[in-house]
């Protein structure tokens, strides 16, 4: 993986920066920040500062009014007309073309349904029957778990089917494509450590071995501009509760390239996919188009706090979104070489997502003690400490000021506190 | 399936009403509803009769505080601390176990998650598998579509399975069970006609033959008495957005007997079925439960609509629900018969869900005539006008009012008029 991840340089990216030296430069830069008034649209707490933006969004000023008009107005005084008098039916459609612009899907590809991991399992099944005669699923072993877990499933379905892993200890992607590959799934941006995978230079690595290739883009999808459609993706599920912002469990979106919507055969089949679901046919006719990966009825709470959180987006270009997000990057990385930090991410900004990574061994207690005082990242398994950069809120000063905090609590052992050990493990 | 579904008696059913001959004698019960109160508890907008709790529920009031109280305390202040301290990560399981009682279930087998046509797809699977020598999945033609289609989708995806149906002009179930079943999924009761199944006898029915008993709640639960733990059921699903009131496309339920749970192997293997989730290990191992058929992160927003909406029912006696619905219903057949109107719902009440539906050529545009009124009913194809009763807010005075309004539009024909027409439909 390496070597085709370094191999080309995505457009967007910007040369290495150089990091603010002094909190007097972080707030110049913050004066200077052509997103700074992005951050009047959040909610953000007194006495915190969030870093975990890359988990869960920061609630949207508007989030509020949106839903209450859904449940008020749509709901309480609409009642069953509102499925078509505030046009709920169309609203996976409707929706999905509000997060097409931000992941560079043309019209007519994407819809919001369900959550990552059943949409997961209807791409990862159609891709299998859309190449009938290769078996192995391919994915990366440091890629989210639900990932695995749901390939896992599809695999003791699917007769002849396997599962190949690439990454760590690993092989690498293109020792291991073949003619029997079928399809892969990675993880744009992952989880731990944001190192972030050349999307055009991969995909086409995977379509010249025949196979399809599916972006899961939960850590990158509103964080960078991405190109679905110009790096030949054939399909792509994301979440849009992390940088999208659209709430706790919020429902996800699905891409299918329109080149391979009418081939596809996926095992999800709910009457919100029917060609005609008013019908009330025995007799399954898919829609024509994206909409046959619909299954259920959509839960349009949800959706009500998902709209809102998109209207966010509404003017915000994403590379200067980008631009930022590796800015603040840089000062994080250049801070933590300060003190010595073992640093997870990527240094180069090309093969970076939003999230800075530091490994330490305990990184656990680290966490807690910064959460303590109001500066919250968060820490996966086994000893990765996390800081979400989200650019529609995150400032240059409060990162200086959260790395200022980081260097006392390492310089006091503040950690060692009792009440920042992890329960039932002794460290 | 006549058959059976006459030969016992369920536990709750009340003899026949007569039904109030005068307007005056709806008042008089209605003031003397043991369930009138209730009525305060939700959103009935001005000018509007609702008749449509069978499709989609009114609005409880105590909603919008419940929703805000998730966005503004629980997400907006506690940001990615809630999935903690709001105690997020259970809600599966706490929310299911408001819902248990609801349904006959002891604590341990309920849980909220996905749409109910995921659900179905997770339920059949794990079926097939706990019964690997047979290969046969029975349903009904008149089930809901959705079901026919997911039950369609595990058929093409479980090689040598195949799907038999029953009802209608079709075979009945006595006829089609046999040593190949693996399961039968009906709808406890009919979504077009409002036939109720004895779930005690077809269920017992269906264990004699060795197969699994898969129940449909949707257009039951929270209208009567369910007892799936006393009636022996193996599993359950069920939607909450119709009389349990959660709102448009609120989360499903499912439920799976205790018997079975360890054996369960369905597979939607999503990081919420994980007994250790956040050791974010590659290799899936299932929690032990109901937990394992969760998939991915819940959303918040819409349980937070669920949760509310369960309040409603906390000290509601079901078989006082069950009691008034039938009464209800007693009056729209009584005055549906005075115009000669088609009944399409069985006349015992033990046969009977909580909507009373009338065959009519013209039902579309007999329906529109209604709405236009503010008397919200709906229709289903081809020619089904239902008329659900939601005892917890309709009322017997409503009931007569919107009888003499039916009276009216088929006396004078208004039903005619050209707007009432179905769009690209001549009629």
């Amino acid at each position: 993986m390496q070597d085709v991840a370094t191999s080309s340089r995505t457009a967007e990216t910007t040369a290495t920066a150089t990091a603010p030296t002094s909190r007097a430069e972080c707030a110049a830069l913050d004066a200077a920040d052509p997103l700074a008034a992005l951050r009047d649209e959040f909610v953000l707490p007194e006495g915190v500062v969030y870093f975990d933006g890359n988990s869960l969004g920061a609630l949207p000023r508007r989030t509020m009014a949106g839903v209450t008009r859904m449940i008020e107005q749509e709901w309480g005084q609409g009642l069953i007309r509102s499925w078509n008098g505030a046009d709920w039916y169309p609203m996976p459609h409707t929706i999905g073309e509000r997060v097409a612009p931000l992941i560079g899907a043309a019209a007519g590809q994407t819809v919001i349904c369900d959550s990552v991991s059943v949409n997961i399992f209807k791409v990862l099944i159609s891709a299998l029957r859309m190449r009938p005669t290769r078996g192995t699923l391919v994915s990366e072993l440091d890629i989210f778990p639900t990932d695995l877990y749901i390939t896992e499933g599809v695999r003791r379905l699917v007769p002849d089917s396997q599962m190949r892993l690439i990454g760590r200890d690993g092989p690498d992607l293109e020792s291991v494509l073949g003619p029997d590959t079928a399809a892969v799934l990675l993880s744009h941006v992952d989880y731990r450590t944001g190192r972030l995978h050349d999307m055009a230079a991969v995909t086409d690595l995977v379509h010249r071995h025949g196979a399809l290739m599916i972006w899961d883009l939960c850590h990158s999808a509103g964080a960078m501009p991405i190109e679905l459609d110009a790096c030949g993706v054939d399909f792509a599920v994301g979440c849009t509760y992390k940088y999208l912002n659209a709430g706790p469990g919020a429902p996800a979106f699905l891409y299918a390239a329109e080149r391979h919507q009418d081939s596809v055969d996926q095992p999800l089949l709910g009457w919100s996919g029917h060609a005609d679901p008013f019908a009330f046919e025995p007799g399954y006719t898919p829609v024509p188009g994206v909409g046959r990966f619909l299954a259920g009825t959509p839960p349009m709470l949800s959706f009500a706090g998902l709209l809102a959180a998109l209207e966010v987006f509404e003017d915000v270009d994403l590379h200067q979104v980008r631009a930022k997000s590796l800015a603040l990057a840089e000062l994080v990385i250049a801070r933590g070489d300060e003190l010595g930090l073992d640093l997870a991410t990527p240094r180069e900004p090309e093969r970076r997502g939003s999230h800075v990574t530091f490994r330490h061994e305990h990184g656990y207690q680290i966490v807690q003690a910064l959460i303590e005082q109001g500066i919250i990242g968060d820490f996966r398994a086994p000893d990765h400490m996390r800081f979400g950069l989200t650019p529609l809120y995150t400032s240059f000063s409060e990162v200086w000021d959260a790395m200022d905090a980081m260097a006392e609590i390492l310089a006091t052992k503040s950690w060692q506190d009792e009440r920042f050990l992890r329960q039932g493990t002794v460290t």
